[in-house]
C-alpha cells in the first residue's frame, strides 16, 4: 500500500446489531438463531474479523405493546440492555468500538458518566455514546410521565445532560493517579476538578469516581435529524447515525450539519456522518433480490401496518385502505423527522400504506441496496467520495448470514479499492475513527495552553 | 460424603471485592497490584474455584472528596461501575454468583430491572442486587439534591423500588416466548403482563422489554441493619449483609430478622444472613498477628481520622484529642445503624479515638478474625451453628493474596469439616444459596394454585 493511500480519507464502517436482524421478519429466516440468547460474541467477533470500526446497539426502554396482534409476530419485544451487554463483549473481542445507545430523558448523567467510563476502562478504550433522547409514550410511561416530555424541552435537557457528563468524564486528569507505595500517595489532590455544574435540569458537583478513561472522553454519537437535532449534534456529537433514502438528501444534510460545525470553534472531519444501509447481497442481482423477497414474503399483515404506525410516531393507518394513497399525517410529539421522512418517501414514489409498508419494513427509513458486491460496493464509494457520508452503519436484513456475507464479499472490494482498512492501526475507537483524543478542558496545563494561544 | 452430610445445613460464602482489599492502607501493600486496573477477573477465579456462591461489589456514586488529604491517600476515589464490570465477569466465570449494589434513592426501577436481567440471561442465572438507600451527603449533591433525603423516605422509597422491580421482572411467563417460525408467533400475547404500579414515589407501567430471566429473578440482597432495614429486609431480602461485633450482637439480630418474617409469609429457610468476615491468615497465631500489625503500620493519621468521620456519617473528631476518648456523636441524618455500631464498640471496649480508629481501619465494622486457619474455622462453625450467620461475606484485607489464602486454607478445612460444598450442585445463585426460583405473581397457573390453596 502506497504512502498515499495510507494517508488518505477511508471509510468508517459501524456493524447495528438487532437481535436476529434488521428486517422485520429476520426472526422468521431458516438461518437465523430465533433463540432469544442470539450469540452476540459471534456478531461482534465477525464483525471484529473485518476491522468494522464498531459495533453498535440502538435501544428503548419500553415494550411498544400498543398493538399486541403485531408485535406478537415480532423478535422486537425483549433484547439485552446494552451497556451490560457491551461490557461482557468487551472480554471477547480487543479492537473493535463498543457503543451503546442511552436515553438522556429517563436517566441521571452521574449514572451514565459512570458507566461508559467503566466500559472504557474495561475494554481498553472502545466504548460510545449513543445519545438519544427517546420519543415513544411507552417509554414515559414507565418512568412516571403522563406522557411524552415535549421535543423542545427534551433536546434542551439533553444538551444540559451532555455537557455534565463530558464535563464528569474531565474530573481527573490524565495523571491524576500517582499510586505511589512508597510516599503513600494515591492521587495528586490538585489533579481532581469538582464540576459544580448548575444548570436548568441539572445539579451536579462531580467529581466522577471513574479515573478519565483510556480516550479521555468516550466518543460521543447522535441521531437526531430534525433541526434541534441536527444543532445538537454540531455542537456535541462526534458520530452522527442517520438515515437517507438519496444520495442529493445525504448530500445536503452532509453540508448542512458540517456547516455548522464552525461556530462552535470544530472541523469537519471531527464529525463523522455515516447513514444507515440495509444491503442485501447475491452473486447477482437477481440472486439479491430473490433473497429480500423471501423475507418479505415472510411479513404478516398486521405486522406491516403497525410498523408504519411506529415508524410515524403513533400514528394509526388501520382505518384506510391498506392499497390506498398514504393520507396527510397529523403532527405527533414523537420522532418528527421520522414523520417526514415517511411522507417524503411515499409522495416521492407515489405508494400505497401497503407499498409504504413493505419498503421500510426492511431498512425502517434507511437505504435499502440491493445488488452484487461490486455494485454495493460502487454505491458506498459514491456517497463516501460525493460527501454525503463518511462511512455507513451496516443494518444486516438477518444475522448472523447478512453480517458474514458483508464481511467475506463487500469489505474486501471496499480493502481492494483502498477505502477501507485491512488492520486497525490503533487500539481505541477513537483512533479507527480518526478522532481526537480531547485534552482535559480542566487541567491546569490545558488552560495554560488556551492562555498562551490567545496572549 | 454420607447422604445426610449432603442435606445438612451449608455455610453459604460470598467474597466481597474491593480495588486492592478491604484494609484502608491494603494498595500500599507489597504484594497488591496498586494499577487501578487490578485484574477481576483473577479475583473473581479465584473465589470460583474454591467454590464461592458469589462475588459482591459494593458501590458509592460520589467521590467522597469532603478531606482530600486524606482521600488522596487511599484507594477509595476511584472504581469500576458495578454492572458494567459483573457483566464483563460474567464471561470469565461459569458458576459463581454476580451481586452488585445499587442504590434505589438515585435510579430509576425499570433501569435497575432491566440491568439485572440482562446480567441474569448473560450469565445463565447468576446475578444478584444488593438493595442500598445510599448515606452520604456527597452522593445526593451529584443528583440534584442540596442534602441527603431523610432515613425514613429513603426506606419508604426503597420498598416501593423493590415492589416496581420484582414486578416488573414477572412481566413474562417463563414459557411466553414460543418463536415459532412456522406459524409465525415469537410470543404468546397472554402471557405477557402490563404491571401499571401506581405508587406514592413511583408510577411504572410495564412491561419489562426483557424476558423472564434464568432465576425467575435475581437474588435480592440489603445490608441495612437499622429498624427501618430490618423490616424491609424481612419483607424483601433473600441474603442480608450485616456487621457484627460479636457472636451474641449477631444472634440477637438472627433471632430478630427471622422472627419478623413469619408476619409476611416467607420461612426462616429463604432469608440467609451473612455477616461481613475480615481474616488475616497465619500458619501460627503469631504470623497472622505480624501480618496485620505490618499493614495497620500503614495507615497514615490523617487518613485514620477521616475513616472514622466517615463511618460515623460526617462527624468531624479532628478536634478532639486522638488519644483521649470518643466523645458523645451528634446524631445526623445518613447511616444511623453505623454510628450506633461505631459508639458501642469504643465504650464496651474504653478506646480512644485513635484505638477506635485502629480498630475499625480494618473491617469498618466487621469483624476481624486474626488467626489459623483452624481457629477461623472454629469461629465460622460456631457463628453458623449457633445460629449468628447461614453465611459469611469474606471481606479479604489485601487481595488478590487475603483471597488466595482464604481458598487455599480455610476453605479446605470448613469442607473437611462438611460445613462447605466441594462441588457447585447447581448453576444459579439461588441454587447455591438454596433459595427457591419464585414463581410468578401475575401467571396464570400461579393464581390458579393460589385459588386452589385457599378453596
Amino acid at each position: 500500500m502506497s504512502e498515499a493511500r495510507q494517508h488518505q480519507r477511508q471509510i468508517s464502517l459501524g456493524a447495528f446489531l438487532m437481535e436476529t436482524g434488521h428486517h422485520i421478519a429476520a426472526w422468521r429466516h431458516p438461518d437465523t438463531h430465533a433463540t432469544g440468547g442470539l450469540d452476540y460474541a459471534q456478531l461482534a467477533q465477525i464483525a471484529e474479523r473485518a476491522k468494522f470500526d464498531a459495533i453498535f446497539f440502538a435501544d428503548s426502554v419500553s415494550v411498544r405493546d400498543t398493538h399486541l396482534p403485531s408485535l406478537s409476530r415480532t423478535a422486537r419485544a425483549d433484547h439485552f440492555e446494552p451497556l451490560t451487554l457491551l461490557s461482557a463483549l468487551s472480554v471477547v473481542t480487543s479492537h473493535i468500538g463498543l457503543v451503546a445507545t442511552v436515553s438522556t430523558t429517563f436517566n441521571e448523567p452521574y449514572n451514565v458518566a459512570r458507566k461508559f467510563a467503566s466500559l472504557d476502562h474495561l475494554s481498553g478504550g472502545r466504548s460510545g455514546w449513543n445519545l438519544v433522547t427517546s420519543s415513544t409514550e411507552t417509554e414515559a410511561h414507565n418512568f412516571g410521565f403522563d406522557k411524552h416530555p415535549d421535543h423542545a424541552l427534551r433536546y434542551e435537557r439533553a444538551k444540559e445532560f451532555h455537557d455534565v457528563v463530558t464535563g464528569l468524564w474531565d474530573s481527573w486528569d490524565d495523571d491524576a493517579f500517582l499510586r505511589d507505595k512508597a510516599s503513600g500517595i494515591y492521587f495528586d489532590p490538585d489533579k481532581v476538578h469538582v464540576l459544580d455544574y448548575r444548570g436548568k435540569h441539572f445539579k451536579v458537583r462531580g467529581p466522577l469516581n471513574v479515573a478519565r478513561s483510556p480516550q479521555g472522553r468516550p466518543v460521543v454519537i447522535q441521531a437526531g435529524a430534525s433541526d434541534a437535532g441536527k444543532e445538537l449534534a454540531a455542537q456535541t456529537a462526534e458520530v452522527i447515525f442517520v438515515a437517507h433514502q438519496t444520495l442529493d438528501e445525504a448530500k445536503h444534510f452532509y453540508r448542512d450539519v458540517k456547516g455548522r460545525l464552525a461556530r462552535y470553534g470544530r472541523r469537519p472531519e471531527h464529525l463523522k456522518i455515516m447513514p444507515g444501509i440495509f444491503p442485501v447481497i447475491g452473486r447477482t442481482q437477481q440472486e439479491a433480490q430473490d433473497k429480500f423477497d423471501a423475507l418479505q414474503d415472510l411479513i404478516h399483515p398486521t405486522v406491516g401496518l403497525q410498523l408504519l404506525s411506529n415508524m410515524s410516531g403513533g400514528v394509526d393507518l388501520s382505518k384506510y385502505d391498506v392499497d390506498g394513497p398514504v393520507p396527510e399525517l397529523p403532527e405527533t410529539n414523537g420522532g418528527k423527522s421520522r414523520q417526514r421522512l415517511l411522507l417524503d418517501l411515499a409522495r416521492r414514489d407515489n405508494l400505497t400504506i401497503r407499498q409504504l409498508y413493505l419498503r421500510i419494513a426492511g431498512a425502517r427509513g434507511h437505504q435499502q441496496v440491493i445488488g452484487t458486491p461490486q455494485s454495493i460496493a460502487d454505491q458506498l464509494q459514491q456517497w463516501f467520495e460525493e460527501e454525503g457520508a463518511d462511512g455507513f452503519n451496516i443494518m444486516s436484513p438477518w444475522l448472523p448470514g447478512g453480517l458474514s456475507e458483508f464481511a467475506e464479499l463487500v469489505v474486501p472490494e471496499l480493502q481492494r479499492r483502498g477505502l477501507f482498512r485491512t488492520e486497525y492501526a490503533g487500539r481505541t475507537l477513537r483512533e479507527h475513527l480518526g478522532l481526537p483524543r480531547p485534552e482535559n478542558q480542566f487541567s491546569e496545563s490545558t488552560q495554560a495552553a488556551q492562555v498562551a494561544q490567545t496572549a
